[in-house]
């Protein structure tokens, strides 16, 4: 496999074909991809929400009336959709039980390491509540960061993905109580195959030059 | 390949082997996952200041003085550091040379088309600068799903990364004339080969379950 090739191909997919459903065995690395996913200090601020039934996808729709009409249909037509949302809050609470999790996982030799973890995960997230007073926006940049990784992820498998921030988070919030949950929508991801007549697919992609975005050292 | 099993593979690099290079051959490759890399309405907000001689990875040590001592000796031994900088503005002038570049790359059969995107461009950057004002965390969560991508890219590859989060990006402003290029730090990553003595190498991964971070819809 060619990771750069593989980048190079995948695309936004504007049109899906309604017809082609992901099967159970890639849905199953999906969301090991969502689960797997790097975040700092290991916080995983987020939930997924996913629909691959007619009545689930529909529900998502609920983030495209109005002026985002346009995504509709393709939230319809693609296979699974992937609502990404972030956490509202990294209260103590949520930072025992990660460190907890951690401890069953068998990250811990020692309550000192263990302790120590738990300290320094709380000096980064004091750190964007009080300092940078950004607590919020950081939680989500680990969302991006885990979109990141699953575009580049599904791609591999073959998967065609077209990530939307064109939705109502406020209106996906509100379909499924997430702020009541402690969670808030961030982005929306539909995953499928392309239909035969997305013009996106036969479109060239663009970048900047390497020129313009790299500098390296001497 | 199997993408969820490279993902499992790869961990937060704690040291590294200061004799093991990337070749030139994977760095370009890693050039090309930076560049590749997919963003909200291709908006590319960002630049990459990358260091492989000693002299580079020492002047990305201005940001590690102090409290962030401790990721120092990492940045030193890694083989190459990225620094993921942020623009700080999205002026005219960027998104009309954003949309040159496109039309160049071909993306454009005629005006219309081309005017169209220009314009939908604009709304989705006016909306973050003007209605949620947070235009600067917009793009930098552009820059956390470049690094997402990133991450995996890499690891595709066989390079072990270490993303730092715990820099003083300040510093990496001042060192590099940032902000005076329009740009500001916003994390760094170091990539090389694992050091013979790394305990994260050996400890085992942990994540949130799939039935707490997932919902199916019905």
């Amino acid at each position: 496999m060619d990771i750069v090739e593989i980048l190079n191909r995948r695309y936004s997919t504007k049109e899906f074909d309604p017809n082609k459903k992901i099967s159970q065995e890639d849905f199953n690395q999906i969301k090991s991809l969502l689960r797997l996913s790097p975040s700092s200090t290991n916080i995983q601020p987020w939930h997924f929400i996913i629909a691959d039934s007619d009545a689930g996808k529909e529900r998502i729709t609920k983030g495209t009336q109005g002026f985002y009409q346009f995504n509709s249909e393709k939230i319809l037509n693609a296979s699974h959709v992937i609502v990404f949302c972030s956490r509202t809050s990294a209260d103590d609470d949520y930072m025992q039980h990660l460190l907890d999790k951690e401890d069953k996982d068998g990250r811990y030799p020692n309550e000192e390491v263990k302790q120590m973890v738990y300290g320094a995960r709380n000096i980064f997230a004091d750190m964007h509540r009080y300092d940078f007073k950004d607590l919020q926006h950081w939680m989500e940049k680990q969302v991006y960061l885990n979109i990141g990784n699953l575009l580049l992820g599904v791609a591999t498998l073959g998967i065609d993905a077209l990530p939307m921030e064109g939705v109502d988070l406020k209106a996906l919030d509100e379909e499924f109580e997430l702020r009541q949950k402690g969670f808030t929508a961030v982005a929306v991801v539909a995953l499928g195959y392309q239909g035969e007549n997305d013009f996106n697919a036969k479109t060239p992609k663009s970048r900047l030059s390497e020129e313009e975005i790299i500098t390296v050292l001497d």
